[in-house]
Formats: C-alpha cells, structure tokens, sequence
C-alpha cells in the first residue's frame, strides 16, 4: 500500500509498552512443546488471557532475520524498503553514533604470511585483551591526510572501522575475499564518487600491515559491508511518538537510536531496566523495553537456560504493569529455537493488552496457543499500527 | 497486485447477496462476549454451520475505516487506491448525482459577529426546520454568472453545496478554519486551474452573508473538503455484474451508485428492503444488502440495541434465503463496538454460503468463532472475488 499512516497520526496522552523478547519464538518437537510453552509464565498468560493474541512475520515468509530488520519490522519500518548495512548495524551496536558524511566498515584483524597470503581471516579468534593493544596500536599509527581513521574494538578480532572526512563515499567493494589462502583483495570503487575512498581504504590496508608487521598474530585488518551514516525517517515523524530504549545490549539501544528513540541508561541487569522505566515514565509516549537472554540461551543451544530466560522476564510483568500502560505488549523480534542454535524463520508469538483491545479465546501465552488468537498471523510491522489505534493515536481514515 | 481480475471474469446466471450488518463487529470483555456473539441468531448460525468463515481486515491494520473506504472494500476496490472525498460523499448521502465537471463541498451554516469574528461554526446546531428555511433563502439569494449553485440541506448545521458550470476545479482550500474566534479563511486556489473556483467560492462567501444579514443564527457558510465527481469503474466493468443497492440510508445507496450499482427503492423498513429485493430478484445478478441499525447502537454505546439490532436482521434470513441465492456473503464493513461508542479498527467475522463454498469447523457466527474458520484472516477485498468464484463467475488462471 503507498498509504502514509502519518496522515492519520493524532496526539493522545496515551502510554504504548512494547516488551521485546529476543529470539523468543521456538519449535516444538515429539516430547516436549516450545521453550515459553513449557515456561512457567503465569504473569504473561494472565496478559494473554485478558487481552488479544497472534503470530507475527518478522520479515518475509520462509525468510531467516537478523536482529536490524527484525526490531525495524517491530517498529512499524518495512525491513525492505529499510536497509541497515553491516557497518551501521556494527556502530549502533557499538554505541557509536555515525554523522552524515561518515563511511563506516567491519573489520576483522586477520593473519598474513609472509607473501601477504591470509593464513587466518579471525587472527585466531583473538582474545580481547590482545584485540584491544593491537587496536590502540592502529589507532596510533593509522593516519590519513584529511580523514579521521577511528577504530573501535566489537570483541574478539572484529573491529568497527569509521571514516570521517570531506567527500567519503561508502561504494568501495569488501577487502575481505572471506576466505583463507588469498591476499586481501584491492579496494574497488563502484562508482566514480567512490574514488577517494577507495584511495583511504587502500591507504589504510597499507599503514595497517606497517603498524602490525611485529604481531605474531593480528598482522592485518580485512573491511567488509562499507556503509554510510542512514538517515531513517524517526518514529516522531512516523507516529508522533516520543520514545525510549531501555536495553542492556548496546546494539538495541542503537537500531532505537537509529528510529530516533532516545536512549535511557544503560541499565546492566533487568531490575535496573524496570526503575530506569519507571523513572523515565512521564516523559515518554512509547517505551521498548529489550530482553535479551532468550536469545542467547537459544543461540547456545541451551534449552533450559532460555526457558529461564523467559521466566525471569515474566517475574517482572507485574512492575510494568504497576505503571498502568494504556497498551502493552509482549512479542519477539525472531524466533531461536534451541534445537538450532540459530536465528530461524519460525512466526513469533505476540500479545496486546489494553483496555479498547478486547480479549480472544486464547489464554496461555504460546506458539500453539496464539495461533488461533485474534490478531491471526500478521507480518510483524502491522503490529505498531495496532498499539497506535489502540492506544487512540490514529484518527479514523475516510468519511 | 497487478493482475486485472476482469480478465478472469465470464457470464453466468447466478444469483449474488452481499448482506452488510453495518458496524457488525465488537470486541469481547472478561464479562460478555461480543454483541454478535451473545445475540440469539439462529439462523446466522445455520448459515455459518453449512457454510465457510472468517475475518475480514476493512482497509489496513490498525486503521479505523469510514463508512466509505470499508464499503469500497467491500466491493472489491483498495480504498488506498479509490479515495473519495467528504464532498463526493456528502453528494452520494443526499442522493444527489454529481456530473463530470461539478464540485462539491460540505458546507456548515455558521454565526459570525458584526466584525465578521466566527462565534460558532455551528450555528448552535440549528433545528431542522430553521435550517430549511436559510437554505431556501441561500438558494434564491446567491446567484452568480455562469455557475450554477445548489444548497442541499443535510441535518441540523450541515449542507450540501454543489457548483456547477464551466472551468470548475475542485483544488481550493476549506473556507471553514475548523474553530471559532477567527474570521472565514479566504478559499485560496492550490493550482493556476482553480483560480476560477476560488473566485467563485469567495463570492458565494460574500453574496451568502449578504443573504443572512438579518438571521439570528445562522448569517455565514463555511465550505470545507472540495471534491469533484469520481468516476470509479464500475462493479459492470470489473466484475460483468448487473448490481442493485438495497438500502435504508441515503449514503449507502450513494456509494453503491457510485460504483455502478442501480438503486433500488429507497425502501423505508427492513420488511420493504425484503420485498424490494424479491421484486428485482430477476433482474441482477448481485445484491448489496444493506443493515444500519447495528452501527447505529454500536455509535450511541448501546450493547444491548445493537444485540438486537443484530437479532432484526437475523429473522429476515430465512426470507432471504427463499430466494435460493447462490452465494450468500453475510458480513459487515467495519466494527463498532457498543464500548467504544465509535468504528474501530477490529477484524470483522465474515460467512459465505453456498452449494460450492464448502464447510468448516465453525459452527456459529461470531468473532471467536469465525476467526478459526477456512477463510481465515484477510484484507475485506478479497471477499468479492470468492464470492464471485464460487458463483462460477471467474474462469480458471492460466493453463
């Protein structure tokens, strides 16, 4: 649909909790049902029974999201029509805020034999502590007439390499051929505007191999997914809504960022996410409120870790719920089964309580269950919408 | 989509009836069901039994449709693609039919001070009759060259005003500022086109206070939402369908007209929609059904009237099926729940019956009923090519 909702946008004082899971969604099997089935979630049931239910789409069908697209979708933002580039994505996470004009990139510290062959694209997966001297070291020794070279340890052997300068331009193709027993490749520029960079890049390739020839491992850096500083329209100017990220992971504090959300925090445990909230209440209409555990217990493959997980997000429910939000609710940006050990395609649960949201036959909290709720299954950007109506900040479209 | 359905389209005999509860839909609580759920409808849920269920979405997610988007939705047109404005509407609810080169705007009837300040854009709501009597003087008294101008009353404050003549374009801004306390905005023409028109409107702005110099209330029009004569395609071109609009109010009779559908009565009770329909049952192949009274309780908050409004419509199913049609759609355009005294944004449970539609699990008609049905959940759209399916009136696609 070209439809714009912003045409509809109207102020309310209303209250919007959106609670992200991540990687909630899992799979059930023969002997045992999906992690938040099996969960002890009394406090999310009794959500779930009182108000409306559904699967969300986080991005296409059959499709396998990252965590970028994934939020963005969350988010109301099409994740097609959205893209996030690796090295925008590496500098939310990072807490590093990009300018216009800024070009930023993944790097990894590789190893090089003597003919300038990689011999290993990770440097050995080095620990972090070796990482951060061979980085303070490039940081030293990388310079580049009339551009700023920054990088910035992510751990192990990746780094986030930011450019910043006049007349960058990120269409310079990867450094990194992502495989061993090749030399990096020689940055190419895509277009003619690229020319410069490319120049910097081959520049920085060179100076890095200098500064690094005595480290027994990380003797060279390899970039990949150069990208620029995206400007996306805010959830302000989408939706009227002045929000906050309220994260302990950086990088869901940045794609918050990206969408205009102010950040609040950093929190470092769940209990400080829940006062940081409860602080910061008055001063917003819309709060995302990120959890990330189950998701990590997913990608470890731990079954019972993410079943904790999602327990230890239901303890909490009822202090959201003590600040009264108009709307909440609960879903996950992707699904990670813990039989895969994996981001997977799988429809992800969601719940939305509130007083105009009415209430459907379902009233447990699960895969199984809110498949046959209300909401049906959904792509998942269709959810913001939704919280917006019923939270009264859409007016009625046509006469 | 970018396939043309009409392609698809062959003749038949077939018989069509779209029966619309208007503003059908609502929403459960932790102590009722939904009205429709709770109505004694037997013979809905007959028809729900033998026949095939789900919801349907009226425009988009999360969006709270007007009478007209939904009904247009129902008919098979995107309303994102087929917009019509309160103008064309206003026309379409007066029975007044707009030609080519005619615009209209809504007009309200307004009290303004000695200085011209307006004091209430209203006119304290003037009775009826009052209103009747200004319009007559605003239709001898305004007279202007070569543009003919037309005052229909609507009810209480609201009027119709069409122009028409020459060189007309609808492309100038409201007259009417949408408060008190300020002056008459001067209608500013959008485009060099409708220069024109502005004029026109000013001078109808002019010459009407001119008129009600001496009224006590209502001495001032504002204009508001100019709009020209849309000419959609018709249901005869799209889908081969000879259509008839059954309907008690005015505005759905309008929007049917509007796409191409022959008027049918007016009839003044539900029993005369009934015998209207068996009239014309010969001549068309589809019929649009139209019930207000379920909206109408919905919008005044009142559960128990729209319970019965409901229950009104369900004991004229049996009549309506002595007609043997041979796809029966019973549906609404939109929700308005008896909670919300409002339309709202709610999915709206939908029935289709006929000898080739099949049967689900369902077994009676209401929203936590439908939702589990074949149909599932889908945009309103989508409901005319089923029907026009299983009334055999669609070849198959492709080899």
């Amino acid at each position: 649909m070209t439809f714009d909702l912003a045409t509809l946008v109207q102020p309310a004082t209303s209250k919007i909790l959106l609670v992200v899971l991540d990687g909630l969604a899992g799979y059930a099997t023969a002997d045992r049902g999906t992690e938040l089935e099996e969960a002890d979630t009394p406090n999310l049931d009794a959500l779930a029974a009182a108000g409306t239910t559904g699967m969300l789409d986080p991005v296409g069908p059959g499709i396998t999201p990252g965590s970028g697209p994934a939020h963005l979708s969350l988010f109301g933002y099409d994740p097609f029509d959205y893209h996030l580039g690796r090295g925008a994505l590496s500098a939310a996470g990072l807490d590093v805020h990009l300018n216009p004009g800024d070009v930023a990139a993944r790097g990894n510290l590789a190893t090089v034999d003597e003919r300038g062959i990689i011999i290993d694209r990770r440097a050995g997966r080095l620990p972090d502590l070796e990482a951060v001297e061979v980085i303070r070291r490039l940081n030293e020794g990388v310079s580049i007439d009339g551009v700023e070279v920054l990088f910035v340890h992510e751990a192990q052997h990746r780094v986030l390499v930011v450019l910043r300068g006049a007349d960058l331009d990120p269409h310079v193709d990867d450094t990194d051929p992502q495989k061993n027993g090749c030399p990096p490749l020689a940055p190419m520029a895509q277009t003619r505007a690229a020319t410069h960079t490319a120049g910097v890049v081959a520049e920085i390739d060179r100076q890095a191999r200098h500064v690094l020839a005595e480290q027994p491992k990380a003797n060279a850096i390899l970039l990949r997914g150069l990208d620029s500083h995206r400007q996306l329209p805010t959830v302000q100017e989408r939706y009227g809504l002045r929000a906050a990220a309220d994260a302990i992971y950086p990088m869901y504090r940045g794609i918050g960022r990206l969408v205009g959300m102010d950040v609040i925090g950093p929190p470092v445990t769940i209990d400080e996410q829940v006062l940081l909230l409860k602080e910061h209440w008055d001063g917003y209409d819309f709060f995302f409120f990120h959890h990330k555990a189950a998701d990590s217990a997913g990608e470890d493959g731990n079954y019972d870790a993410k079943v904790a997980a999602i327990e230890s997000l239901d303890a909490v429910i009822p202090q959201l719920m003590d600040m009264t939000p108009d709307v909440i609710a609960v879903t996950g940006d992707h699904a990670t089964p813990s039989q895969m050990a994996a981001h997977s395609w799988h429809s992800v649960p969601v719940l939305v309580h509130g007083e105009l949201v009415g209430r459907d036959h379902v009233e447990r909290f699960g895969e199984r269950y809110c498949i046959q709720g209300a909401l049906g299954r959904r792509p998942a950007r269709e959810l913001m919408p939704i919280m917006l109506n019923v939270a009264g900040r859409l007016a009625k479209y046509g006469a």
